[in-house]
């Protein structure tokens, strides 16, 4: 850690890597489609190890994204977010080189893509299967049936099936809490299935959250995943159930640049422009990250444990046992596990390879 | 706003510049020095208005942001973060060639500046006058003392007094609050300066947070002022009681990319990675941001008021009336005022200027 002197973000790609390959065989074994969603990592040379494990078509959330990837010689690419129809023509560009998915969600984006696409696309229909955030309800027959309609008699959108993100597998803090929230999303698929059965049968439903896909052994009813934080994890989805600590696979070094022993804690170079304020509720409070030691297993919480107790914009103060606070003096450095990884990854851009010490960068 | 495809942060330049002046002005009549907080903005082009209201000092928050100003005419620089001695090569190039200022709350660091620094350099002591995040307590005469008594003796570093960022005066919910905030950093530095007084009297104490140098009237005790975020001022200074709504600077325009009538919401363009996940509590429960109207006066919250509920990576879902959620369509745009502008700042990067269009990026 001798030669960081500003926070810095590490990535463990033997990790990374085996994190891939797992959810890559469990596609595999359940006959899955595997659309590995890259906004989490957003780089090109990690994009390489998921076509290593197999992957050839992957997820992005956005139309800049979708471009870099398809830069990188991904021919497939799903956006799943709403089409923003104030990026037709980029679209237009974009669909012309690559086989692009967008969600289409509503007769007014329908509208505006036939009207003003230059190119065809696929589309899937996002359905809302328990998060509350986008797509139709999977309860709105009438509104599925007119948009499936709408795309059967348009040349350039080609419907392919459902698309969703169960987010509210997020809520979860076990297991077996996950698996019921999967449960109850298989279930809202099986029924919309069943009653379009008769008209529409060879349609696809992809799914794309880190517990459920992480967690779940049985997808029946599920054609295709895109999960995306898993490449990483980190503490929320240890929280959530769907990782162990050992499975994160990216963390901060942060240089110690104060010390209070008479109230326990270090400042450290680290804020909010680096961790984001994505924060975590633990039995030790409200916090930003957990202080972590690395081993060749990967890293682990210290013992006792010790966080990042409050960020503003480039400071953070680690609050933790007397006995680990003396350790440690101005100049040194100490290593945090991020809560969010993806906004962590976002706003820090370029990660340092653990052991070759290789830089790789985001596109943005 | 037709142009606006994605997240875009829109700056009022002359609300800007009237903050800028009312600052500086006061700054004038108190006989106060005014170093600006540069961190908010990170912009060059910003700086220039600071300049022509009469700065010619200013304060960062990193070493890089420190090198950026310095290469864009700025010779007085204050870093008000407490020195990270990992970066002393760049410190070193740094001051070679502008006056550099930096915060030095601890032996360890004094002395490892002495050992390594080949430039000479002006050095604060930070104290904590309550906030609780960095600088040494003002009762801490013993570890004061000894840090001037270094100095004295350093031909490198150059003490000129003391630093305090009062950040406990974003716990104030009014001007009544923050007020008696700033008596008690008022008096603690009073106590501090009487201490010293027989030995130590030509200090400058600087302070540097915006409700207080916005709210007090009254700096008896303080030299120099440094706050940041009052250029552009948000939704948390609207709320502490350090502004109103309309001194608000920046916004950000987001496109609408789905509706649900069905629960008085919308989908916009617009997440975590635009706006920082900084909260708001207010009577309308935790959220993101108010939805704004613009007038020429500056931007207003809608009335009755629609809030930023929800965000993640990328996605934002507007919660508001029927009838204010009734008026808008897919492909439309709308207008949020930022909880925290100095991080929606960091993230965007780049200002559109409401009128001219011209843009202004930031350094990073």
């Amino acid at each position: 850690m001798e030669n960081f002197s500003t926070p810095t973000l590490l990535l463990n790609e033997q990790i990374a890597r085996t994190n891939i390959r797992r959810m890559a065989d469990k596609a595999r074994s359940r006959d899955l489609r595997f659309k590995p969603h890259m906004k989490t990592h957003q780089s090109a040379a990690i994009g390489k190890w998921f076509r290593e494990a197999g992957a050839k078509a992957i997820t992005v959330s956005s139309v800049d994204m979708a471009r870099y990837f398809g830069r990188h010689g991904w021919d497939d690419i799903t956006i799943a977010f709403p089409c923003n129809i104030r990026q037709l023509p980029d679209i237009n560009e974009l669909a012309q080189h690559i086989s692009l998915t967008l969600l289409v969600n509503s007769m007014a984006t329908a509208r505006a893509l036939d009207d003003r696409l230059s190119q065809e696309v696929q589309v899937y229909i996002e359905i809302d299967t328990g998060a509350g955030r986008t797509g139709l309800r999977t309860t709105d027959l009438p509104g599925i049936r007119q948009l499936i309609e709408y795309f059967e008699n348009s040349s350039l959108l080609h419907w392919k099936g459902f698309y969703s993100h169960p987010g509210h597998s997020y809520r979860a803090r076990s297991q077996s809490e996950i698996r019921e929230i999967h449960q109850t999303v298989q279930t809202k698929i099986t029924n919309l299935r069943n009653h379009l059965a008769p008209d529409y049968t060879s349609l696809e439903v992809c799914i794309g959250d880190t517990p459920c896909c992480s967690v779940a052994q049985n997808f029946d009813g599920i054609d295709a995943i895109s999960p995306g934080n898993f490449v990483f994890y980190d503490l929320m989805q240890a929280q959530i159930g769907s990782c162990e600590i050992k499975d994160i696979a990216t963390a901060v070094v942060c240089p110690v640049v104060d010390t209070f022993p008479h109230r326990n804690e270090l400042a450290i170079y680290g804020g909010a422009i680096h961790f984001s304020k994505e924060a975590l509720e633990t039995e030790a409070g409200r916090h930003f990250g957990w202080v972590a030691s690395h081993s060749p297993n990967g890293w682990q919480r210290t013992d006792p444990p010790a966080c990042l107790k409050s960020i503003s914009q480039e400071h953070g103060i680690i609050h933790g046992p007397a006995e680990m606070i003396a350790q440690y003096s101005v100049g040194d450095t100490l290593t945090i596990l991020p809560v969010h990884s993806c906004l962590t990854a976002h706003l820090l851009g370029t990660f340092q390879l653990v052991g070759s010490g290789r830089q790789i960068r985001q596109f943005s």
